[in-house]
């Protein structure tokens, strides 16, 4: 069990695990933070290992074998049962941490990552994300949706996301819905679409353009390659996306990790889609939805958590140069 | 040199290092971060070694002997000379990174740290830091001031801090400010001040209480055992901290120290000094300064990274409890 607390001078919601607590010794020895640890024993992810996870609520297959399964996570953020019980405990702001966390497996081989894995499978895993919040948001407790990816994975490396239904909306896509809202009230314009626009004419931070995407190296780029892929539509919702913007994805998300992969020797990376609030009351149509990546190389972690400014070494210019020359046949 | 960057969406500063960029050969092979780097050659933080460093802007000691030294940092995130340059980039706002990066040597001996050495020592360390924000608060180009610590340092296990003047405030600070102000407004009172009383009544989550400082875990600490430690006394600058409130500081650093080494045994961390911007223009009476700390210990970044949203596995009433009970004799 887990509950949701607001911190109260920024009003950032953090959320505590209060069901099995780590102490100090659950701290010992030190491991730094993206070393994958060596599983004990056989991969709860591998094909017939599948009664070692909680029961499946979505698959993709043929023949009795599956491609792309989903379950819920065994060690959730939040918990799928109960009401919100929000509450004051004196000047603070307490909740349960109610929500759903589901794990995706990409694939059925425990090998694979986002640049061998061929631009079929990427579809059927965009699928699989697309179908499991369409579910989701049957249930009129979530405000937001989570889809996000570290590789290699922190327990476990066999290809793997985690999808997060969440009662609360996290800081930083609020801090992005009060950006787009106030850019939106000034200009009567979608501040993404216009960053396509001045990103296409200028060229120096575009990495690719496909039909319906364009993958950038953002002006003010937080972390080395970092990169945002924008459906050039105007949409809020990822799980609105259209056939033929599924099928334009996939090899473009293709290209992206092989690019990764050949510039820099199979990168640890972090993938994040970022898509409106849901429920009538939380949706922003002004919203445009994204993904966002970034490579775990070159942080600077201790400056960015005590005051939030990032420095960046790559400028994205050069970033953006490097992904787009590097060859990926 | 450097370039800063808003991030048009959220409107985050964001530092570019435009000068010697990192390229893709930069970060091969990977290292975790936070894994402290052997140094190549003597410690040019040791006595004996002055000539390594830029030339000394402060120090204290006696008899030729020095026992904290101040000198410019040779990798600065800021420059110090020229101006702003506050331009457009089409729809993008950018500036130049004029400000001041200095390194703090808190000890000439290179294998101490915080929890070993004496509370003098500390004294002496925070003097330096309140020396140089008072000399570098006359250049009126600044907004704000921060300090920052890491241990084990990333390049340099010698212990070290960081002092840096800023041209723009930081995201966190600027979050903090904003909801120091809103408190205010609706409450004619200060949200520290309240915490203060609150977590003194309350006291599950007090690890220490001095004459002028509370230690605590915060209600909803984003990290396993995240400290802050809050003067009792309202004042908006640390730079204009008492003699009494110094000579009380230093052993209460100490002591949390030494608690953060028996519980953990000799746990990586990091320290940030929070402290209002300087200059009338954005100097904030309101605002309350205060010590922030976080063990680097269960780290998640993937997810606070995409989402803001912090995950604590260990509930800041456990670490409060954890630390108040270790015996620090």
């Amino acid at each position: 069990m887990s509950e949701v607390r607001r911190e109260p001078i920024t009003r950032m919601w953090v959320v505590i695990t209060t069901d099995n607590p780590k102490g100090p010794s659950d701290y010992l020895p030190f491991k730094p933070p993206y070393q994958p640890q060596t599983l004990d024993g056989p991969c709860p992810f591998c094909p017939g290992n599948e009664w070692m996870t909680p029961g499946e609520v979505f698959s993709l297959g043929q023949g009795g074998r599956w491609s792309v399964r989903v379950f819920p996570n065994k060690f959730p953020f939040f918990h799928i049962e109960g009401g919100f019980d929000r509450r004051a405990e004196g000047m603070y702001d307490v909740m349960e941490g109610v929500g759903a966390h589901e794990i995706v497996v990409e694939s059925p081989e425990h090998h694979e990552n986002l640049a061998t894995l061929d631009p079929g499978q990427i579809g059927r895993m965009l699928l699989a994300f697309r179908e499991r919040l369409l579910d989701l948001e049957k249930d009129k407790r979530f405000q937001q949706f989570l889809i996000i990816k570290n590789y290699p994975g922190v327990f476990n490396r066999h290809p793997h996301s985690h999808i997060m239904a969440m009662p609360v909306i996290p800081r930083r896509i609020d801090e992005e819905i009060w950006g787009t809202l106030d850019y939106y009230q000034r200009k009567e314009r979608c501040i993404f679409c216009d960053i396509l626009k001045q990103e296409i004419s200028s060229k120096k931070r575009v990495i690719l353009e496909t039909l319906h995407f364009l993958v950038l190296s953002p002006f003010a780029s937080r972390y080395p390659f970092e990169t945002w892929i924008i459906p050039k539509l105007h949409s809020p919702d990822f799980h609105r996306i259209t056939e033929e913007e599924m099928g334009d994805l996939s090899p473009t998300l293709h290209s992206l990790f092989i690019r990764y992969d050949r510039l820099l020797s199979d990168p640890p990376y972090s993938m994040v889609f970022h898509t409106s609030p849901v429920q009538s009351r939380f949706h922003r149509p002004e919203y445009h939805w994204h993904i966002e990546t970034r490579l775990r190389v070159g942080l600077r972690e201790g400056f960015e958590w005590g005051t939030g400014l990032f420095v960046n070494p790559t400028p994205p210019e050069d970033a953006a140069r490097h992904l787009r020359e590097v060859g990926v046949d």
